[in-house]
């Protein structure tokens, strides 16, 4: 029986790399993937963009109010004039970027899909945000995957980088909402525990 | 630095024999662990309770509003008919039973205490309840842990467990209070989410 | 397909007490385990035993000639008068202690346990000897097994210890046979590789 | 203390995207990464390639008499008209690729760099040959790395590739030396072990 995975990390660990590394393995194989990230993350427009230059378009987005599990079996279904790659084939794989953008619900489903379809769901995403918070999709499933596994970036210090703090004009601010609001400069450093609490003044939970 | 683990596991997958392995481990080279427990968990009063039948009292109980960092300091001072071993040393090793029933407050401060006093914390717990949400500690340990390390049990089916279902009168039963009020005779059995999903009729996030 | 797994870890890291809570688990859900170990350790005789003070007989001991495979047939074989939990089962998980006294050959067979038979077979045992070479089970389980965990325990400078060094009154030796002759009284230390290095004046590999 | 890591998995698993992400992660933050692999390597001549399509140059190569320390500290010294990033500055980390092919006595080096000189050391390499036996290096690596981390690929049966079958002319052979020789046309697939078995009829260890 297929599995759900959390491959979680702080920014900058090499998420996409990893997820359009995963892909690649499968479709070397002769086997076919699907790839699939959320709506609001508009960073790659409908693309998975690696930071060592590697891209692929996704199969498809979701909506806030989407089911996952719809969108999966219509990208599932061969098209008309289909080039994917091994486009007649069942789908190996379901590989999801960004995934701490998910809500809840569509993080249930994608175990469903694991479990009741029998296909593995791989989700690449960050596990908080810059108060330490987990996002909604992060937050289900470090609850309820089969496997979490890190990814591992380092702080400034070489120490493994946990969290990401958040950078207005170079200086660290702990106030705001979840996810910037467009126009707003902002930055983010992946910041170990010991750095983040120097900067925080001991702050952890808001 | 000292870090803040988080080893989780089902019901009944041996974290308080793991726990109790690990201050014999420290103890055994001559170093000194405290042990703690939330209040909340009755089930071996103030003793760390293993199904192997192997036991040891808890150093201090934390209660709801309780700084456990206050606690953790009282608890590693000599007292004056100090019986304890090695309790004339600083303290190597702090370990967390039960430590799903901690608020977010209070796991933030064990990782103060793992990342300004260097202190190594281990925390021991469940991820989820019989509704597959996290309890308040997990959420929080499952968000900010250095390492999450499954202890893993396994599932009727033989698959391994992630799940804890809850049963009345050996049914299973998907609502009601996240802790069972004394007196209403629950069961609980771990299962792996197939298993879960089965029993549920398709139910995951309540 | 059930997987062959190796438990590894330096000396007094727990490895007996986490496969009888491994046994413990499945027969708790009413399965059938059958444990193992190999002649060649004395120690507890036929018996497991943990530090913690639990113990269980083992069900089949394997000699260095021996086949594991038949073993294992006879031992799953329900006897005449036979007392044990759940004897009259298939059996559901093979747990073997002290696996790094296996041959290369018995590690391969217990491989087509798991994947030919379907038994999952769970090795616990010590990764390398005094002169931080591998022993012959572990560096065949190191070389096929379908996981390897780290079982930890920590040195006397309170890092992780990977390596056993061997003492003869009390003074660390680096020369010598790899299981000691009987009747020498040697003891043996979990150390860290700084630690390792600094007793063996920088020596490593022999 | 800084750790000496060993990443390993079958081929095409992903080895050297993971190597050149970890280096871009360093660099990243303005910290100073040496790349070196084995001259036995001859794959990329004196460049690490990632299937993915990313290269980068090493920074020394490996022969099989050379010391790997002083090869270390000559590369860590800058040079006359150094245009490599970050070349004034102390090392934070070194990366090895192809670890398999380094002698016994190489990865001890390694072990020293990391314990003694403090600079964390990651090998990434493949576990075994196509008769399921350990290169020196690996075996090296996995009896002494403080922390073995598994990169994971697929089998054409869709389950976890551990071993790598050779082929001569589309067929799979069991015999020959561990490295092909020149000239010599054969392929490698990566398989799980029971489609390894299946293959081998049932053969694992020569």
């Amino acid at each position: 029986m297929a599995k759900l995975y959390f491959r979680f990390g702080a920014m900058n660990s090499g998420k996409s790399t990893a997820l359009l590394q995963a892909a690649h393995n499968y479709e070397e194989r002769g086997q076919r993937v699907l790839v699939a990230k959320p709506l609001v993350d508009v960073k790659g427009d409908d693309r998975v963009v690696s930071r060592l230059g590697v891209t692929r378009p996704v199969d498809f987005l979701v909506g806030a109010e989407d089911s996952v599990r719809q969108l999966f079996h219509a990208a599932a279904e061969p098209g008309e004039h289909d080039e994917r790659l091994h486009w007649h084939l069942p789908v190996s794989c379901l590989l999801v970027d960004e995934a701490q953008f998910l809500t809840a619900q569509q993080v249930d489903d994608l175990m469903r899909i694991a479990v009741e379809e029998d296909v593995p769901v791989m989700c690449y995403g960050i596990r908080t945000d810059f108060k330490t918070r987990a996002f909604p999709g992060s937050a289900r499933l470090l609850e309820i995957a089969h496997t979490l596994e890190e990814l591992k970036t380092i702080c400034r210090c070489g120490r493994k980088a946990l969290f990401n703090g958040r950078t207005v004009d170079d200086r660290f601010v702990f106030d705001g909402d979840q996810v910037a609001i467009d126009g707003v400069a902002v930055g983010y450093e992946s910041l170990c525990p010991a750095c983040y609490l120097e900067e925080s003044g001991g702050k952890l939970y808001q």
